[in-house]
């Protein structure tokens, strides 16, 4: 069995913003000399996602539009008993489970085996500082 | 390592749809000759979803209803920004992060390990054209 | 290759409770001798979630308030198609669904490779009775 692990780090300006990661990750399964097995990418950080879906500016607006009607940022602690806690991010914590923490992707001859328009991103909901993604895979 | 990739395909005639495919990722499993291992089932497009839950048709409704009403359908570009670019499927990008791009389950003693009553679907948000739902096998 | 598979049970009093599940995966870890490779957690019923996030009590608190007003508990089967068939859980299949069923976390060094504030959680939607959780771990 062949693994590779690594970390990729963001630091993203704004609280919130969407990244497409796709290029880096398929840059390690290469790295990883894998022809067949899985790829694991997972946000290390719980008020962020990784999520695939499409790359259109539109629908991203449309993401970050709908994330904040579900679940509205407010720093009170009368609204969000976390935020009681001195922190103000409660609704990135409720953002992250729509999204989803992280994808399984199966590696078919040495490539991320997509559909045609699959693309993987990490979506920050409490940005302004480095956090970061894993990327674990395993296979042969 | 023993490992098998194969595709599932489907031509929902409704916009929306719920398939069960619990008996084709077994066979595939069966075919795999897996005994013990992972089974990693995803949608390979991005306006539908691969679940699991129960194969009770009034359940089924429910969640159409309930989807419809976290992320209604809506053709104009005024309400979603993506229906600008000519398409009118903002809303099944949303459904299909509500339910979910995959799953994993476990294989062990060659079959699906499930609880009593998981069942595998794909749901289509988009249909009405020939999509795809991706399986792969790995272990041993 | 290595593999371990084993259950964990639960009996949660009320309707809804969350579980910190994470040191029990961790001995499983250590358990399984796997150096290298994934640990898949999901819960085996459909009406329960396995998620990573903060184990914050205030969180916690917020997640509960959260998901009741995405899809409140209501027995009626003029609410929900599926309390007509004699249950009243109809809500919490969709709780599940927004928490999500399943966590794979990656194995490095013989460790859940985390973050700094991840903790695996159960969250039961339909407690009141005996249920439980697979952990499949594979790798080398």
């Amino acid at each position: 069995m062949k693994h590779l692990r690594e970390e990729l780090w963001f630091n993203v300006p704004d609280r919130r913003g969407y990244i497409n990661i796709t290029s880096e990750v398929e840059a390690l399964v290469r790295q990883s000399g894998v022809q067949q097995g899985l790829c694991l990418v997972n946000a290390m950080h719980i008020t962020a996602s990784v999520y695939i879906n499409d790359d259109e500016r539109g629908l991203i607006g449309d993401y970050d539009d709908w994330l904040e009607k579900l679940a509205p940022f407010n720093a009170s602690g009368e609204v969000y008993r976390h935020n009681r806690t001195g922190e103000d991010n409660a609704d990135a914590h409720m953002k992250r489970q729509i999204m989803g923490r992280e994808v399984v992707v199966a590696i078919t001859d040495s490539k991320l085996d997509f559909g045609p328009w699959e693309q993987i991103f990490y979506a920050e909901f409490d940005g302004r500082r480095r956090k970061r993604v894993l990327v674990k895979i395993i296979g042969e």
